[in-house]
């Protein structure tokens, strides 16, 4: 690294010499020139030092003050000067120049205190900051003037002489007084041969020259430094406490809009990033670079900690919250570096039902609305690269249908400027095809059809179109009914984007490459001959790595305490893996560095999301967790204890708000004491985290921190995150570093090798607790077709309800003796995995007939937005 | 505005005041306490002065240098500092303090030059800054020191004393020399009137006060002057010339690739805009905020220019690139400011046929490929609100279909806590109804029954969905198949997402409160009764603002040459009505200030583009634009002189290859003319754009440039953008800084007032050159129905083909002797246009057999884009 430094500086001096001759006449533009080429060098990470030599005129102030002061060894900008006089040495740069004469000054004497220096003709900067360096040495500096008549008593008086800047001009030697130390001291413009050489008379040329290389040496330490693993500066934000005692009654976004953000580069700067590694999107929320796993690709990882929950109730049970607030209660009271990973939610979901899933109360990401819409548009690259393959798909058909063979091939490989040429894309499936040739024109005719005809078999198309709306009327749909589209009418439907295999995809990949490479691998579907037709075959592919290029990086944002939190990737356990990104993950676990920790979140309960995280994602990203925390709520326990059925927009029952530890017990010694067995199947330590409502009463958060105990939880703690942010989560932050220290030992559910049959029938089975599993005549022949196409060694996405451990929504508790249905099977090749349908799931959810967005409204003045939650 | 900041000033003064008892104990806190604080007022526009009263303790390096050096009234970070030392001081700010001594210096003796001062105590900044001024005034600065043997010396030599920072201690009287003056200068961490009043024996107290004052009011001034209008300081980008002479087979990308754009934050502060007036999304993009129009209001308008085209081939004649080759001779030759105002692309053309609109060769705006994909997501924001109306649509019709009036009213107007409330939203519907209550229970059941029914007619929808891909088999669907939505099948189709009414609306409104009442006022379709249902009406109105909060933004960029580029709102002038946004015309027009020139496109040929953005922009605007550029090409004039067809992908005949000067002028005599003519109906001076391609001949360029004159342009003149960036349109530029100063006699066309018909007539008659036009029945009954309704009034956006001024493509020149079909007529009614279909008119692209996606590819590893132009 060092000789590459070397290597840059050289080139620059190089480059602005080579240049000079080039724009003797014209001095503006060659100012224009030179800044130029010192914000290139501001930005390039492997130079430390930057230093001019120029005559003075192009030496003004916005040259000076245009080089980076980190970078400016020579202690000339603005900032360092200032450093320098106000005595702040651990961040500026002491001149070369003026290092070197103090040097001389105690090479000649060294016993200084109290000496007496007169600095001759020093008006400038560089006597200031001499002056100031002698005096810090205890010396006493004065100051003389060429034209003044004082001069010769001046000089006469003084221990040592330096004489600044000042030409050819000499001092009578009968003035100085015998023993006195005179330094004859001129910046000179030339290169550094030539200055060198200029004042070797005393030795300060070499000098100053060793003391610049020092000072590059120095700055490059310092950058060093900042590399290395520390804990985080990170200056967390306080909570602006609202109305504590009532805090159900507050609205999120209020807390959301009383909490100032960060800068989101200030965060950046905190957590160890470098401003090369960071992409802003607004104030709030900025992409970060992949660059970033190179760089830190030493640095060893943090500690990972899965959130998942009990079989949740449809009002959820907070397991966004929790792992914000473990976060806040981890980086802002414990001060050990901690990330939290979340996935980026659905649009559907936020002007539906649901909400958002910012978190909530004093456990949040902020700013709420800036995560809950757009965000840096992820989505919606993956809505339309989804698409993309869609019209593709459809369009090819009709051509096919409408076009010869010939016709296909003219118009596929077209003479540009007389010569035919194939596209890497079309040599890639010539080569999937066998036809290993390049030049068209010698391909048969057999070929030629082969290549051409992607003869994909309308109904078995399995791509589905998307959009991140709720849209239950595009869940079938019959498309191409316009009379240009020739009665190539075919039944499809829509699916909500975050369902997209690019979601899988994105999700799963590890780098740009991987990503690439899935995106290309993507069965749309079947020919008439039964072949596999992939997004390559329809020349697609590079274009959905284009669409995708940004989506890849992270997102980052922060909590409402200011700790940091990476967003990527989609939700949607039940119908997708629901899992946030191996990037992201991968991207926090560096930079939280080994005292650290990353808490990533799995959608659902831990039936499904969990066992997705880990037999998918760990699979995928060869990443090993530490911990699982599995969150419950008495409200959730009570329902599996027998309590009445709870349902979103309804009241609660009166058995969720009064005391009742029957039904708590009820809830734990099934559904909690089944969960946690669960995470045990993988060999993971297991921390229960108690979320507590306002209703909950004392002895019914003892009973379940106590059951779960008894079930094999590692510890159980209650949490009080929603009304008082990590604060309220130090128990559990407590809890969850203890158990981090225990040995893992993780395990996968089943072999990757194993039939697809087995497969699914020891999740079927180990997890869900079913006798069996029935597969459909359909499902049958799926898995025997993808078997015979070497699709065998996949693992398994189930796609099943997440409100009971079983198929059957209403089923709570620990349900018995049931067969899990096996309706269909697809197969996700891009993002790697097979996909068994379990009982009926869509993929599209509806609008209800009062959907969020009533109340959801944007003040056009103050610019505040009420309604989203 | 004074009196402001003093408040402002006052304010934190009492705010830190007043904490300080409430955290002795905790000085870190506190430290955090001062920098948040510090950091709000760096960003309060309102604030330009900031200064500390605090214990040394808490006076770190941090919290000085934390204070905005713009603001740093107190001149003692390190970066003022530095400036003092070096002697710039037409950015920081001198210490008040040391103004002050200066100033007591002066009054104690005018003849300073030569005396000496001696400064006793001073090592700290202070002191260096006293040192240096007082040696600017030309006066011997020596120091003391109080422990120092010599000092009684020193004393009795001086002609004054200043004595630092010393506590209690004093000089003997008997020292002082007779006419000597003593200045006593202790900084002091009281508040100001206690520091007056003990430092006031030397009345220096009072003295700083005024000072720091002064530097406030300075500072205000310097802020004030910044707002002013003023040539910028734009620092233009050189071309980086690859292959000039075979320039045509240079590929756009790797041209937009060879350049390094500005990093966009320099950008905009060189042409003027204050750091909180942007929100960057990465390097090259920012969105810039509406704020800055009221900050602006007051600076006068730049120049206006249109710039459109004569009919176009297939092949596009290069509007966007004679637009950004006009701002580039502007800015970066003739040293005007100048803006261009382009239209966002959409990506269904570039993965299409038509690929991108970034322009191109030496004329683009870079990075191309930020451009041409999601560029800062407004049109994904256009989409997701489209298509969230249109689930809203479907979702309602089942639920009214569904439900009784009772259970959807319970549903629309749940009872929350026991209370029932109708939203803001709901209260809007009412009084549109003539429903005068606030209180749900006191709705009769017709009431409640009239409000919970929008009623409306599956047969009279007129929204459709939107997708940003050209998906032709969503061109007519079916929707509502599955069994989930109980037979509520219906027809419906797709549209580009550029052709949403939401982008029209985009495109025209003033502020975000004009947005959000056009959102709400959109109709959607027609009840059974035949009223017509709004966005409002839905509940749906809050949210799409919401989703559109950002989109309303226009995102700055930059073109080759490094000048700024306003990127807002959509293209598709034939089906929409395809110009860029108000909005960003208006901010550019005060950015560029009076003498600057705004550069703004309208799609297509002038028969369409430049006639909406005359009878549609305008008005909506109220901006008057003061010159007409029109792009014509020797190869559109060929093909309307009578040359053989040109179409995409074909080669071009030779023709348009080799000199043939009669069909030139046949096509400068016949569209060119008539194109010339249209323009002049609205009053405003043409110039003539003739975009050179290397095929013209140097007769063929004479030929129209002197044709064009003849036909009534100002001036006519040949551009070589393509090829040498803004140098190659100098001509063009001198030619249109000449017409912008003639005046204009700018005039609609048509009576606002006139019946819907008679507008459509005249449109037909005197732009397009028709006999008369024929309406169809449907388009009658619609008009009837409009009429109705009250719509009678807006201003008409034609949907007609932009391959001929009449409604058959291939009608070249000027068609006569036609009677122009309109089919059908829709209303927009949020963006305020009635919308007659001319001819069929498709609103949903294709995809080719081989689109350009062929060839668009990602190199994983350098992540260099290929293949997009």
């Amino acid at each position: 690294s060092k000789a590459g430094e070397d290597d840059c500086l050289l080139e620059i001096n190089k480059k602005m010499a080579g240049r000079v001759n080039s724009f003797p006449s014209d001095p503006l533009n060659f100012i224009h020139f030179i800044v130029e080429e010192v914000l290139k060098l501001n930005e390039d990470p492997r130079v430390h030092g930057v230093y001019l030599h120029l005559p003075p005129a192009y030496i003004t102030s916005r040259v000076l003050n245009t080089i980076k002061p980190e970078k400016d060894v020579d202690g000339i900008s603005d900032l360092n000067m200032g450093r320098l006089v106000r005595g702040d040495l651990s961040k500026g740069f002491v001149p070369p120049i003026a290092s070197a004469v103090l040097d001389l000054l105690e090479k000649h004497d060294s016993a200084l205190e109290g000496k007496t220096v007169l600095l001759v003709g020093g008006e400038g900067p560089l006597g200031v900051s001499l002056q100031c360096l002698i005096e810090r040495s205890g010396m006493v500096a004065l100051k003389g003037n060429w034209s003044s008549k004082s001069l010769q008593r001046q000089v006469m008086q003084a221990d040592a002489v330096v004489l600044l800047g000042a030409g050819n001009m000499d001092l009578p030697p009968t003035w100085i007084r015998p023993g006195a130390a005179v330094i004859c001291c001129e910046p000179t413009l030339e290169t550094d041969e030539q200055a060198i050489e200029m004042s070797s008379k005393s030795g300060l040329g070499y000098l100053t020259a060793a003391y610049r290389t020092q000072n590059v040496v120095g700055s490059c330490s310092r950058w060093l430094q900042e590399q290395q693993y520390r804990p985080w500066h990170l200056h967390s934000l306080k909570l602006q406490p609202m109305t504590p005692l009532h805090l159900r009654d507050i609205v999120h976004i209020e807390i959301s809009r009383a909490q100032t953000p960060k800068p989101v580069d200030q965060l950046a700067e905190e957590i160890g990033l470098l401003p090369e590694e960071l992409e802003a999107y607004g104030r709030s929320k900025a992409k970060v670079r992949l660059s970033l796993l190179d760089r830190l690709h030493k640095q060893p990882d943090g500690k990972y900690v899965l959130v998942a929950g009990i079989t949740p109730t449809p009002l959820g049970e907070g397991k966004s919250t929790v792992t914000i607030g473990l976060v806040q209660a981890l980086s802002a009271h414990l001060k050990l570096n901690s990330f939290a990973c979340l996935r980026q939610p659905s649009q559907g979901p936020t002007f539906g039902v649901k909400g958002g899933a910012a978190g909530g109360g004093y456990a949040q990401v902020i700013p709420m609305e800036e995560f809950n819409l757009h965000l840096t548009g992820d989505i919606h690259a993956i809505t339309a690269a989804n698409n993309l393959v869609a019209a593709a798909i459809d369009a090819r058909m009709l051509h096919e249908a409408t076009q010869s063979d010939k016709a296909l091939f003219n118009r596929l490989v077209p003479s540009v400027n007389g010569v035919r040429r194939f596209s890497p894309i079309q040599i890639s499936r010539l080569c999937r095809l066998g036809i290993n040739k390049i030049d068209p024109a010698s391909l048969t005719p057999q070929e030629v059809s082969t290549f051409v005809r992607l003869d994909l078999d309308p109904s078995k198309i399995t791509w589905q179109r998307v959009v991140d709306t709720n849209d239950r009327f595009l869940r079938k749909i019959t498309v191409g009914q316009a009379s240009t589209e020739k009665g190539q009418i075919r039944e499809t439907g829509f699916d909500i984007a975050v369902a997209s295999e690019i979601m899988a995809i994105l999700a799963l990949a590890d780098s740009l490459v991987d990503m690439k490479n899935r995106l290309a691998r993507m069965v749309v579907g079947t020919s008439r001959s039964g072949q596999p037709v992939t997004a390559e075959d329809l020349g697609v592919s590079g274009a959905l790595a284009v669409l995708m290029k940004d989506a890849i990086k992270p997102t980052l944002m922060q909590t409402l305490e200011g700790t940091p939190v990476f967003v990527h990737a989609g939700p949607f356990a039940n119908i997708a893996h629901g899992n946030s990104s191996v990037l992201a993950d991968k991207l926090a676990l560096k930079l939280v560095g080994c005292d650290g920790f990353v808490v990533t979140e799995a959608g659902f309960g831990a039936d499904i999301g969990m066992e997705k995280f880990f037999n998918i994602k760990c699979r995928a990203s060869g990443l090993r967790p530490n911990v699982v925390v599995l969150v419950a709520t008495v409200r959730a326990l009570k329902m599996h204890g027998g309590g009445p059925n709870v349902s979103a927009g309804a009241p609660l029952p009166k058995e969720y708000i009064d005391e009742n530890l029957s039904l708590v017990a009820g809830g734990c010694r099934s559904n909690l004491r089944k969960q946690i067995q669960i995470a045990q199947l993988f060999g993971v330590p297991v921390v229960v985290a108690l979320n507590v409502f306002k209703t909950d009463t004392q002895a019914e958060i003892d009973l379940v921190c106590e059951i779960a105990k008894e079930c094999g939880a590692s510890n159980a703690v209650p949490c009080h995150h929603w009304s008082q942010g990590g604060r309220g989560s130090l128990e559990l932050a407590q809890a969850v570093n203890e158990a981090a220290s225990r040995p893992s030992h993780f395990k996968f559910l089943y072999n990757i090798e194993m039939p697809i049959v087995e497969k699914i029938r020891t999740i079927a089975q180990q997890v869900y607790g079913a006798d069996d599993i029935e597969l459909s005549p359909e499902a049958k022949a799926k898995i025997d077709y993808y078997n015979q196409q070497g699709y065998g060694s996949l693992p398994i996405c189930m796609a099943k309800t997440h409100l009971s451990l079983s198929h059957m929504p209403d089923k709570k508790g620990v349900p018995t003796g049931f067969v899990l249905p096996i309706r269909d099977v697809r197969a996700s090749i891009g993002a790697g995995f097979i996909f068994p349908l379990v009982g009926t799931m869509s993929t599209m959810p509806g609008l209800p007939t009062r959907p969020c967005f009533y109340d959801i409204d944007l003040d056009p003045v103050t610019e505040e937005i009420t309604g989203l939650f």
